[in-house]
């Protein structure tokens, strides 16, 4: 049998027939119609999903169920997407309205939660039965696996771990609260510090960079320009990793998973993150010197997690 | 049937016989030997048992199950005390030694995990699936509730809401951390802060009200006289509401439980606590204007969880 994932963004839509162990068969993709209603952006959906079975060569015959992952918050339960900040699909029944083309039972989630879906099945280790995954990009997101089950809360919105407080009166966030995680571990908070660094260090190596490339930073950039050894550099990739550590801290003294993975696209860094946020982290946990640490890694399906994990919110 | 609660403390172990909903037919207590090898602290407690159950003129034959609650990080699945801060109880394979005295279902659990389970309970409310308990003491400790079960991490320790981060760099942590919101969340902080605005404000009534109390202050006495219209308790209280807020919006914004419980000698103060904390999280969750609110409320039981929660381990 095969499952169908559906990961829906501001931009594109991307469907994809995903294998009994989690490889995508085949994919395809659509822009994403922001500001229709609902019910044509689920037409959309229905001819998607049709054409990518086609293309797949697989039988509805053969799926067994369909996942859609939203950048909402969703009434799982229900099949309803609440609210969505940049597509027209706040209390829209998805479900009910995707059955009128598709007889197949259908699961709806957060596309943050279905990623982390996704990492979890790509563990393949049925060990784990706790596990936090974290995506650091314009955000922070995340999603929380316990007892080997995605954990959406009561209202279907749980796992906003990057808006949990790390400083407070800090750095004003998108969310009502200043000083969340997100404002300080974020893809976009590097790239922020890293200009303030520049701006603050004219002579610096990053400045130079920075200034070279248009007057814009990026993750990488940073992180190759503290390899050369710039101290500016150095010191807001210091800190960037001191801010990642300490979420990290607060997430497994709540959680204690056998394994976080963090992902997104500061995670392509590999060991450049891994090795120091570990060494940051070791001995910080509570109960560090005597409980069983917990593993952190990096992700591993990088922007196929989503379609995998929605895929796998019927498995 | 009935259960036997144990609660493990550092001054006394207290043993309950607790009926199928949660009522306290019967407690004894006893002093612990701290320092004791703990075959002989087991011991105590196998007697003290026997002791409860003629007491409440139970028979062994109409018990259920044992749960003993440990102020202690516990491997549960192994019935094994791993580390405990005051009593010598380390690495102690405390569920073989009890077994040696009793032959019934044991579980463990830690203190503050089994008070969330009892106040679980308390709440009576099957249409709840997910809780938090936070107790504001000494510390800040608590216990999840998710999908109905206890929630203890990958290595029994999880839970630990109190040792996440409300301050870089803020006040120091009995953790190696420092800015837990247990540095300002608790009523250790609020004593604290409340004897640190008397000496600043040596014409306040608080002043003169911890002078007149030799020098101690405590929650009691920084409220009252708040409510008596002193500026310098008043500005006390409104930021240790503040700081019991903002960690309890983490809260919300990781778990959306339905309802979270705040428990420890502060919650005593009810409506005093609970409104300005209910008026000071109103928006501030994530996705506030959308998404169903948690209920906030305060424990039920008091010092009896502790008793209800850990015979309820087995329930």
């Amino acid at each position: 049998m095969y499952y169908i994932g559906v990961d829906v963004g501001g931009t594109g839509i991307k469907a994809g027939v995903v294998t009994e162990d989690g490889k995508i068969l085949k994919s395809c993709a659509i822009a994403t119609k922001k500001d229709s209603h609902y019910t044509e952006l689920i037409k959309d959906m229905a001819d998607l999903i049709f054409k990518t079975l086609k293309e797949a060569n697989v039988s509805l015959d053969d799926v067994k169920s369909i996942g859609i992952g939203f950048p909402s918050s969703v009434d799982d339960k229900n099949g309803v997407v609440i609210y969505t900040a940049n597509i027209n699909l706040n209390n829209a029944p998805v479900t009910e309205e995707l059955k009128k083309y598709i007889n197949k039972p259908i699961y709806i989630g957060n596309d943050a939660n279905c990623a982390a879906l996704g990492e979890y099945f790509a563990l393949n280790d049925d060990s784990v039965e706790n596990f936090v995954a974290v995506t650091l990009g314009t955000g922070v997101g995340g999603g929380i696996i316990i007892n080997k089950k995605l954990y959406t809360g009561s209202n279907g919105s749980a796992g906003e771990i990057g808006h949990i407080r790390l400083m407070m009166d800090g750095e004003k966030c998108s969310c009502s609260r200043d000083g969340c995680w997100e404002c300080y571990a974020s893809a976009t908070a590097l790239i922020r510090d890293s200009k303030r660094a520049a701006q603050n260090n004219p002579d610096s190596l990053l400045a130079k960079n920075i200034e070279k490339n248009g007057g814009r930073s990026n993750g990488k950039l940073v992180f190759d320009t503290a390899k050369e050894g710039d101290k500016t550099a150095k010191k807001v990739i210091d800190n960037y990793i001191k801010y990642i550590s300490e979420g990290l801290i607060d997430i497994i003294n709540i959680f204690q998973p056998s394994v976080i993975a963090i992902g997104g696209g500061i995670s392509r860094q590999g060991d450049n993150i891994l090795k120091p946020i570990k060494e940051y982290i070791k001995g910080k946990t509570y109960g560090a010197s005597y409980i069983t640490p917990c593993e952190i890694t990096v992700a591993r399906l990088g922007n196929d997690a989503g379609i995998v994990g929605a895929a796998f919110l019927g498995k």
